[in-house]
């Protein structure tokens, strides 16, 4: 008997047949035994709606601003998390398993008062976990919110219920927490580039955030930042699979990809994924005047102005007293990210501003790089030989960063997934 | 300045633009130095999609029982108003009203643990008053919820948005609680029967309680109870006129109807209102045993089946041993009073059933003929003139009530309104 917390996003519970089905996934690991709660986002499409009205209000009423309370869009916007923690509240006990809905106030999941974008604080999981022992309750937990210091519903940011999830399994210590999403794992690089791509049985944390924060967008980055810190082996699997399919309630080696430790990982692979980003920009600065705190000149602006900088390249300046600036940014950001340098121009100090858009970045992913070398070398020698032109390249310990030109985008992705020997077996 | 409580149902707050409309309302009464509390319904139409995904997800399941837990039927319907508060509180902001949502569990608005017809029990308005008072904020409340001893959201059933508008009132001890509604008051009879049906300017409240129970369906019935008993000056009047029309804002002498205390009625008429019930059926007990105990055998199995027995006629025995029994039933319910009853024949002891659908009762409503004579004896004369038969006849200390045959039911009711000289002058 275990403890676990599953999680259905909005494609999931998308209608009263799906929520049907996600109540016959958690009616499996009922009736093995374990003790469920689970996480459900609004109905696919619902969080849309609800923000599109929340958007029109002010313009309808004629407003010369755009502003709205973030405290209001919090309580409506639950909304939607509210009414699907009902519905399948209501399937569970037609099914004859006793389950309750919790909202996030109910419970209490605690944020901050950053409403619109909130953090969780704290989770009381005590009534809850009483309900697991005495009664067998399987408790169904609206997603993405919680209750600020103010009292009022502050919701996670888009999401969110993933954050809810694991979350929810640190505070109820929680075996396992299974993210079910319309994909059936993860993968050692997107399917559609690459058909040979291979799911993954486990991939470390630390790999898991640079696949999604790369643009892997299985997971959301702060959930698999919470699971990391608080040690919640995740599991990604697929809800649109037949619930009572053979191995689907296997507890020790269910279908899908298992997020852990790493210590977990017996036969580490020196590389574990290839990912990608595209429509980058570059923006390269040159002859910058090579002073201390001309970093903070140039990013401290573009902050300011919300432009989300990536890869950041800076040589070793020859003459001392010059150099070379180049970072990435999304490419719709670039032309506002040249005006906000221009009209920094003298407190930066620099002659000129080159950028190019249409770019992609491709990304080798492994903690196993972090004791092997030459890891590099290989993704260099692999692009060389395709006559792929390599822009910038920036490193971390667990992972090598290439900009190439937009079209030789599915051309690296697919080199670099097949030098690694990742390609199916 | 005064404290004013405004409602506006579903119809009011259908869509983003009647939402700003609703807005302009709210505006105009906090411009003249009112404070403000405003309760919204679910926008229409809303409230009965979240009803049928209640009533359908068991079904969806295959579950033998369409029963479903009425906490959870809470917890979703309640989401209808959530929204709407969210969105007027956004509106009213962004003309530059200081505004904030409150749901029933926030305020708190204590209920009884009825999920689905829960009772308010108590009101906590010290923080709303202490914002009227110290900042002006305007308070948008969602109606229709309340919060249960269970910590779960409990919902007032169907129309319960006028009943948290009156009990919010008397909490507030609130100058007057405005209903807004697709009427813009309350008429002698139905306008579209008798074109000459005049508007009220004040109704007492145990008229309005006849009038509405008896299908004028301007106010739910316990919202007019409970303005009752608390002497809530109740206001009835359209939420579609314009909001700046000249007259609106008159403290004294808005445009609509007041309901009362009779006390502050200074021109009393005999006569207030004729009110009409379709479809109505009659059912007679002939040759009942005549003894103690005989009516609870046939009206307590009646109660227990959900039967709502409405008008009953009782005559004097001749021969002190058998009677007839008649009483009334909507149609609907006709086919399944007579099984129940007969299921009891031996117990209640009667000769035969009779009965006959399609029925009206129109009734003749004015606290006036408490102290007038020969009320009763002008409708029926004004009856036989117009050759409608009577079939059964009740009478309060402020009602008629009468049964005719159903194809009477225009004719009968101008008639009445005309012989009590209630047509415009």
């Amino acid at each position: 008997m275990a403890r676990i917390v599953m999680k259905f996003g909005g494609t999931s519970v998308a209608d009263l047949e799906r929520i049907h089905r996600v109540a016959r996934h958690v009616k499996r690991e009922v009736d093995a035994g374990h003790q469920v709660a689970v996480v459900v986002s609004a109905m696919a499409g619902k969080t849309n709606e609800l923000v599109e009205w929340v958007r029109t209000m002010p313009k309808v009423t004629g407003a010369s601003s755009p502003f709205y309370d973030a405290r209001e869009y919090d309580t409506i916007v639950a909304s939607g998390e509210q009414v699907t923690s009902g519905l399948l509240a209501i399937a569970l006990q037609s099914m004859g398993i006793d389950a309750r809905s919790w909202q996030g106030w109910q419970i209490p999941i605690k944020t901050d008062n950053a409403h619109g974008a909130a953090r969780i604080m704290e989770i009381d999981g005590t009534e809850m976990i009483r309900r697991f022992e005495e009664l067998g309750q399987v408790a169904v937990v609206a997603g993405f919110q919680g209750i600020g210091p103010d009292n009022r519903i502050a919701t996670l940011g888009r999401g969110g219920s993933d954050t809810s999830a694991v979350a929810l399994a640190a505070g109820l210590k929680a075996d396992r927490c299974d993210i079910y999403t319309d994909v059936d794992g993860v993968y050692t690089t997107d399917p559609r580039i690459v058909p040979e791509a291979r799911r993954l049985k486990k991939i470390a944390f630390e790999e898991m955030l640079e696949m999604a924060s790369l643009g892997a967008k299985v997971l959301q980055v702060r959930s698999v930042e919470l699971a990391m810190v608080h040690k919640v082996r995740t599991f990604v699997r697929s809800s649109f699979e037949d619930p009572d399919a053979p191995g689907m309630g296997d507890f020790d080696n269910p279908p899908g990809t298992l997020i852990c430790d790493e210590d977990e990982i017996v036969e580490q692979e020196v590389v574990t994924g290839i990912a990608y980003a595209k429509d980058e920009a570059q923006i390269s600065l040159r002859r910058l005047s090579d002073r201390p705190g001309v970093s903070a000149a140039i990013f401290g602006p573009l902050a300011d102005a919300h432009i989300n900088v990536d890869m950041i390249v800076q040589n070793i300046s020859e003459d001392g007293s010059h150099t070379d600036m180049t970072f990435t940014v999304p490419s719709g950001d670039a032309e506002k990210a040249i005006s906000v340098l221009n009209a920094n121009k003298e407190k930066v100090g620099f002659d000129a501003i080159q950028s190019e858009s249409g770019l992609v970045k491709v990304s080798v992913i492994g903690i196993g790089m972090r004791s092997h070398a030459g890891v590099a070398a290989t993704a260099f020698k692999a692009l060389a030989e395709k006559s792929i032109n390599i822009k910038a390249i920036t490193t971390s310990e667990i992972k090598i960063s290439i900009l190439i030109d937009g079209p030789y985008a599915e051309l690296a992705v697919r080199t670099l997934h097949s030098c690694y020997g990742l390609d199916k077996s």
